[in-house]
């Protein structure tokens, strides 16, 4: 019996005040509640998935380094750390694990200083301006990649 | 009887030569091969899909202009047309229907003047990067959208 | 007896949407609507008027290089084409027609890509931000250049 | 009986050499020449006119402070303030009244600093390149601004 | 019995408009009600108060010029000035008094010109953004500052 | 009764060597030094105050994040992180409380990259240059931004 | 019997206007003079060639696609596209065929907008400057392209 | 008998303070004692030489604008005005006599703001960097240029 | 008895990676194994040394403010932070220590964003490109810096 | 009986090095092989041909200076100095000799700062791209640049 | 009897061809002719000079060091080498005499390159635009410079 | 017996002034000094090592080619012409051999211009800023690639 295949969810700084958070940008769901959504799609997909959210840089660098092993996708909306990163960056880089960027809002509508990414260039993809979709849409291109790589 | 969303999906330019041009960025996939497969899907998830390909910037204009009233929701993968048509962006605004934004390859991993698109801002959102898969992605994402619009 | 001045009006891409596209920035008339205003004053200042449309780069360069010996003015508004199209410029500047720049809305008041046109170096002047009243005063200039060109 | 509008007419710094200065770039018209002809322009428009010229910016900040109340409409060109007077700005902001800004020649065909205005992101619309028509074409559109404004 | 120490506040263009400019931004008190503001509480705070307006940057400078041996401290609002007058500068290096840089909005909220001042090098310190409030506080910024210098 | 508001300021990375670094540019005053100033004007004024201070990026963003509904306003030195740290903007942006940016040293004076701030734009205002007495006018400031909303 | 190669010239926007067209810049010959030049020289050489001119970028586009199979090698002057079209720069990478740029006049003593070519990172090689002989000397850069594949 | 050629000495913002001002970049020489070395230096060679210094762009422009025809020569230091008054720059090219740009300190040596002037390319030369002895080689440029137009 | 200088070598973020990440980059040794041999090559050099490696910012800032009274000099390998922690900056300024800047990889010839160090201009001195052999060039500098200090 | 014109080849710094640097981009053909494929090219083109090699700036720039009077004609392929001598630009501009500008690789598919030529815009034309070929389409141009001044 | 002061007149590449190089920009002197004016005007002021050209840049590097000890001041046109010699630089900040910097046209009209010095911060002051007289005034610059430091 | 490795220091323009030029910041040896302590611990390290000076960029591009064959490895500082000698560059890059960039001084503490070297990408590692010791510590850098090769 094949092993489902192992997703792995990370939030990065201030997404734990969605639903408090300026509702007009980001909508009024809760991270509760977005994970909820989240592990429901993935089990309608055949994906175990685990979800965590973190406002520490190191904490984000250390979680990428030890899902090596541990998951077969990584899922990551670095939300402010996004933009100057280095250190996420290089540990995505460093552990060699698809990857999937993904943005609740389109950040190509907002402050100029969010346009650009120094992550994008070492994930496989970007989904961004989706609201919630957009994580089920990478759980979607997880198994796509994922599905990609076991066959 | 409801009926299904009508989605129209274009391919700018140089597309047509998809399975010849380029094949270590692009796969090896004919545009009648991914045609089919967007079909496909779009048949899975209830959507009525028809794909368009075109060279030309004006005719990219008028199919756009074309679709208010005819389509509910618009798959676009300008090509080169993402990186100056302000004509393909003006259009994307003007007929105000929901949009996604495609490319098959991560073009924030090729030269730096593929990493600005003048047509994100005026589309909902981006999936970049997934070949072939980030069509079906965005199918995904006119259900998410049209659906939202009609429930 | 005399000869009216001859003037062609060129409007760019996707003016033929005006009064559906964002009226907010355009206004409501219909580019119907004011192609009968521009008429009805090019009569009353005495000049005979024709009023052309594209969406294609192309046809907009060759309506530029067939006007000679046909008109005695043009009057451009090349919406996007403003900002981007060298063909149009050089199109413009081969012909060496007396030429007016025109644009509807204040493009100073918009994107920041919309404060630059590579137009305005190659024609007789500019008007800008009066709505289709903009129109109405590119006539009035032309009988002052064309006026100057036939005394 | 109806009120006839009032337009005031501004001229910025070293206007007043008008005629002697550079004459290939600005013809032979003196300013005196010029506000004649304005005023001719405006009797016969149905507008009242005067016309002030300054080389201090301190005045034209003060002149367009003082329309308020005195003037229904406000034609500037500021020349060598329009590039770098954050003063002139700020007065015509805060002002609020209609105001179409000009330039006797085609800026965008003289140094590049000259290609950028400080003032047309805060007027109704700008004209430029037509010499002394240019003013002559503010009135015409002063009318219609006023006109809007009237009726 | 000591003196009391002696603040000049100087208001650059276009202040003396408060009260009727956007007051979005810049709220409904006079320039008369300010400089009321101002005195009372340099008097609770046993400070000398001169306030005084100009539009014109020579007298701006000749003022910053002339404050040497008659005030212990300046206060200035220079305005539009603030984002490009070098000469307001050089006064304020060369006469080198305690100076206090002031904004009522919150410079770095509005257009990216504002972001930038050409004085800030040459002030003790800045304080934006409180709207009236800014002077107030300049007010106690001036009474550490010159209490330093006489203690 | 009616309950004093409550302040929090936050002091950022190597704060917590003040004293020891670079007096030249920062002053003899230790941290504690400061905070007891800081609480001796606050006790003046009708505040209570609670002052922490971190190196971390991370318990930055988490200490701003939980000041939401025990604290009525922030008053933050962001030091290095001001210049970069988007999450700590996001964090003062997500939470929507009143909030002041304090630097000792006028940063204008010093190394370029210090000329910029990410925070500004989210804060109520900023005060820069006044040494420890930058946080006694914040404390003012934040009794006028408290005071208005209570009132 | 050996086949002789086959080029195809493709002449962009405006070339049709040649010696009509800012003769102080491109001569006095007609495209259909400097056809018949090229042809003459290609004869000579033991080239095929045939010469085609467009002012549609779509149309460019596709001359290039279609050459495969038909054509040898390609020599482009592709004018006002070779600033902004990277549709065409796409087409000409796709197709993967011997490809030579060419410029009548010396671009670098032109506009600077003129310095800089989309298409030359995508050709083997340029020639600019020599007026209808950057043609000529192109065909002998073809010889030595293609003989080099034939033998 | 020969008439003296006239020179005029326009000394800009802030040089009235000559001597008080940053001693060590402008030395302790007052804008008098310097105006008497000039008068004595001009007696020398020949000249008749008026001084006037001025804080007022306005006065600095019609200064200028008002030396035609009674004076043949300008010595310039426009201080601050240097680096934005394209005012003065304007008022400089518009009466068209020979005119030297003078500055006592070496301004590449400074903040990078002053190494830019918008005065050089109208003017004949500049000479800067000598001090007081700037405006005696500039009498010396002078007697050059005006003797040059004489003989 | 001369107590042997003590020196602290701090490894960034990503660098626990080392042996698994990008070999082709940073080479297949450990950091243990560079940690030996780092021990080594001191004991040899006459140096106590420590080694600590952090994925988090705060705590690399924490560990160069606690060096001070207990290490004689700094050798950090900041890696990603080396591009924009300021903080951690500020804080190798802050101690004062003789510091050494060191990168195993030649940055020069990888990304651009890596050419730049904020580091830089706050250490004694970088070495880069050496693989492991730039710690032990490092304490080589060390025993040179600390030396040059006791003696 | 005609003079055969003159035309002389000069090879910039490091070209003494074809052959052994970086055949990849340069070719297997030493300059020796080059040379005498231009003599021999030469030869069937009716020119005298000379060829010469310096790594010393100073001593092409003399080289060029006395070629006026000895040769009709240049052919220059400055190598590294391209991108940075002025003194060899104004060398060029100075003689007045027809000169054409060679590159053996297209520089516009290598490092961007080999992209941009300060010789381009003071040569007749450029040739780049074709490896050795491109100083046989050199002799040809300059048969057409002498010849057009022959005859 | 005192000594007279040695002042070495450097001229920089392509200068020996002054008299034949565009006489537009340079004059029709020759280089001996600018040679003899500078040595007679040097006899009037008490100067002993000496007049050297190189187009070598490490000539004239050299050149400058060796000044040290045999001549008193430096008079420098290095004419390209100004834009971009960072070792001509290094050589007048090492050699610390006196040194003017020259330039026979006004660079500030001709092309933008020529708008920056690389030498102006380390120079005692510059002279541009005068001809063949800006050497001449530099050497009543060197009396003054000399003069200053003998007494 | 084996060879010892052969190494060349070559010491770039200006750096025959050391000791003598700014002390500050190049320390009080003399090149001379600095070549013996270079020479003794080449002995110490079991290498030949000839140290190399020169002014001119053409001798050190000839130094650098005829290296090959006769050392094993270089160790460079260049001095001035680090920042901008693309013929340096060049020449390190063709001859291949294993490379050393040296700087006495902390280049990133100094102007701008000096933060950024043409040469760092095309040697193997770069040491800056420990004085002479710089060198000591290439030639440690040396026998570690000298050896690496050869074992």
């Amino acid at each position: 019996m094949e092993k489902k295949p192992h997703v792995l969810v990370i939030h990065g700084p201030n997404l734990n005040l969605l639903g408090q958070r300026e509702p007009g940008i980001y909508g009024t769901l809760t991270l509760n509640d977005i994970n909820n959504k989240i592990t429901h799609s993935a089990n309608l997909l055949g994906l175990n998935v685990e979800c965590v959210q973190t406002n520490h840089e190191g904490v984000m660098v250390e979680t990428i380094q030890q899902a090596v092993g541990r998951y077969d996708c990584l899922i990551i909306n670095a939300a402010a750390f996004t933009h100057y990163s280095i250190a996420v960056r290089d540990a995505l880089a460093a552990v060699n694990l698809p990857a999937i960027e993904v943005h609740l809002s389109n950040i190509y509508k907002r402050e100029e200083f969010r346009h650009y990414s120094v992550l994008s260039a070492v994930v496989n993809g970007t989904i961004c301006g989706f609201g919630v979709h957009s994580y089920i849409l990478a759980l979607n291109a997880a198994v796509s990649l994922v599905g990609g790589d076991r066959e």
